[in-house]
């Protein structure tokens, strides 16, 4: 955890510490050394190095296609917001004021009005869907925005939480309050999706609670990963904003039968956040493991050469050539080092396959495949694959590793979310970070603040009650179903 | 041209101007009618709205894919840059310092030391490659960033110059000089590539002088572009950095010899003002005209369908289905307005095909294509193809479109080089904005700066002097040979 007013230098890894023993420091371990990130000069920011870059390309590139695959379009709007309109909605600026990061000279200019980075762009946004929407249509508008958002925050830790961090934010206005909810669902199961589907990190889906929900949302509703240490870690946002915005920005439109109406406002957004999930999800004690839509780098050779073995050299790169052309994400490790380093650092790096290729495999006209998902001995952790098979096998390889992954994730977080009804123990469980406490409950704030007083522990997200039940927190009547879990 | 100190409303344009009769005013209309852009409730800051980010997501995909198969990978370096990094370069801070936005207060926090926010990255990825380098064998380093950044410019225009903008900022270190001036000639071809061969738009490449270099490079070439006006616009840069800044933030490395040397470091970038320069260069009085490589929609469907006519729809239909599956961008507009009207706003938006598809094209078995790129009436402008041909003709006339507006375009620049021998004609033409003005020059700045007094104009950029001559401004011995001109 970096607490220090003064920015540090990245520290120099040299062995990747156990998982187990300190999650924190496995983390910012494997964070380093896998040259995912380095800690910038400036306090709480981090610099996103190629690598780590690889996994945000893999994610934008996932999540992109669906935006538009669901009709949105991408857009960009200004950094910078005015403090007279960041005023204007008064529970958002609120809650953001107090990490809100301000400009307030322009070259030699002292400004005389504070500028604002923005830490999310509804306002912005909202004073311009005020000047593009007159008529119903022009509804609904549905604009997805890649961008640099920033907040003030005292505690940071890569990719977790960071001054300066990228995200996506999707803003759209819609004619009616059921269109505006439909597309919040929408957007939450195209997150769910790439969270599960592509990033192996299954999720728990739900409404935040009051107190947890975006500051001037009428609704929030969020994806919930769990972690390694029993922490939730909240991975997606999606919002109802009501009117609440489109009434502050004042967003009005001529409905068909000519009232004038305001219109209905959401956004949802995902970060590189998710990034972090990804390591800590699935990550050991050797390093990353990426599972393999997410993969820069889905196969690595490495072609085991000892002096004269020209052959062995010309054949791995004949295969490097083949899977390139198969359009497979292949790179081949031709670096002077020895083999067992080399297998070492890709593991390290979480490549979900390695391909090694030496002058016995040369002769057996074989390639031995090594999956990162399985733990060194397992069985079908290491397969000798004919040459010719190879392209072929990498594809199905893949698809395994993936679900494979998924299914330990999945298996990881079922047996961490315990459905409970007694009292005692729901706080026992909070205290002790058992995973995901899945309890009836009140729905009350002063409940909440009680269960968070003496546990640390908050409502990740809600859902609907199946049968009458009394809160297992304080023995009121029950409204909602919720998880609670300590988070990051 | 906004030059008021408060935001402005984008202004409701209901007719394009002339484009003959005054640039800026038609440039500013098209801007704004096209809705590429509005103006933001900040000072000199735009919103970039779907149409105008589709044609940035395609200058993206060019240049991101070309900057791949040069060997680089995308970063992503902080916005913000403590002062007292700023500073270490002095021709560098010289030379941004006036133009810098600074965060002064973080949350509730006023802050020790003011972050400025990025004008251009060269100072933060300084020190992070200075903490990344250490051997030979850690070079190169071919890195480039997506990334917005701020120049507190007085008087802003839609992409050309605006508060904040878009760009991306390649940041190289190599091993030796000569490495470091070849990546800078392979990042200016890459310019000149996209810039001719994709945006259609010929530009004229070479080296800036000394008073026109980027602030702390050693040499910085350009692409320049001739906008109708006669003025020049600079499209993209590459600077070769020599050891300045490797030595002010101590990018050192152990060479092969063991001997400690400072890295040879480079930057180019080209912004979203590309956008600004396809704009002007090809636009017409109906509004704009975008080459088809550039076109977020290459041809748009326009069904003309009378009541009772279902059949023509359900065959546009078809035929959008068919031409989307071949690969193209295409829309189909079946919106409820007259046909006429429809032509005009797709003819605005500057979509290189119309498809006309109505009662007799469908009797004939025909659909009616319309190219953007020839003026009414103009021969081979409209063409009947049959139906089954339309998706195997299309990617042809594209082509072909693209060629001729970057032909149209380059015989404008073409007519408009001036190679001028005449001191009082080269006075002139430089007054009256008659183009480029190509001369040869002594390459002194106080020559520069007496041509700049007298008329405005200043060097764009040099290259070699093919023979002995004469400073065409001032009489003495020439250097070099130059273009001048005035510019945006």
């Amino acid at each position: 955890m970096i607490e220090s007013s003064a920015p540090e230098k990245t520290p120099l890894v040299k062995e990747i510490p156990s998982k187990a023993k300190d999650l924190s420091d496995w983390y910012q371990a494997v964070c380093y050394k896998a040259e995912l990130v380095s800690l910038a000069p400036v306090r709480g920011c981090v610099v996103l190095r190629p690598y780590g870059f690889g996994l945000w390309e893999r994610l934008q590139a996932e999540l992109d296609a669906r935006f538009k695959a669901t009709g949105h379009e991408n857009a960009y709007f200004p950094l910078l917001i005015p403090e007279s309109l960041l005023t204007r909605e008064a529970d958002h600026v609120e809650g953001f004021a107090p990490e809100v990061a301000w400009v307030t000279q322009g070259g030699n200019e002292k400004l005389s009005e504070r500028l604002a980075i923005r830490p999310t762009s509804e306002v912005i946004v909202g004073v311009m869907y005020a000047e593009w929407v007159q008529s119903y249509r022009d509804l609904p508008i549905l604009i997805n925005q890649w961008a640099n958002v920033m907040r003030w925050e005292k505690r940071t830790r890569p990719f977790l939480r960071t001054l300066e961090f990228l995200w996506q934010e999707g803003h759209t206005a819609h004619a009616t309050e059921t269109e505006a909810a439909e597309e919040v669902s929408r957007m939450l199961e195209v997150y769910r999706e790439v969270a599960e589907d592509v990033v192996a990190v299954p999720v728990l889906t739900g409404e935040k609670s009051a107190s947890e929900r975006f500051a001037g949302a009428a609704h929030t509703y969020s994806l919930e990963a769990l972690m390694p240490d029993g922490r939730a870690l909240q991975a997606a946002t999606s919002h109802e904003l009501g009117q609440n915005f489109s009434k502050a920005y004042d967003i009005k439109f001529a409905a068909e039968d000519q009232t004038i109406q305001y219109a209905w406002t959401t956004s949802w957004g995902m970060s590189w956040r998710m990034l972090g999930a990804l390591i800590m999800v699935h990550g050991d004690d050797r390093g990353l493991r990426i599972p393999p839509k997410m993969a820069p780098t889905e196969a690595v050779i490495v072609p085991i050469v000892r002096a004269g073995s020209d052959d062995v050299a010309a054949a791995a790169r004949k295969l490097h050539a083949d899977l390139r052309a198969a359009g497979l994400r292949v790179k081949i490790d031709e670096r002077d080092l020895r083999p067992g380093n080399k297998f070492a650092d890709w593991e390290m790096r979480g490549v979900p396959l390695r391909i090694e290729f030496g002058a016995k495999d040369l002769e057996g006209g074989v390639a031995t495949l090594v999956r990162r998902d399985k733990e060194k001995g397992e069985a079908g952790g290491k397969l000798a694959i004919p040459l010719g098979e190879v392209a072929a096998r990498i594809p199905e390889l893949l698809v395994e590793i993936q679900a494979n992954m998924l299914a330990q994730a999945r298996e990881f977080l079922q047996a961490h979310t315990i459905r409970e009804t007694d009292s005692d123990a729901f706080f026992r469980h909070c205290r002790d970070r058992d995973g995901m406490i899945d309890i009836a409950w009140c729905g009350r704030p002063e409940c909440e603040a009680i269960v968070k007083a003496r546990t640390s522990a908050t409502t990740r997200n809600t859902r609907p009650l199946e049968a009458p039940a009394v809160c297992v927190a304080c023995g009121e009547a029950a409204t909602v179903r919720a998880y609670f879990a300590q988070s990051y």
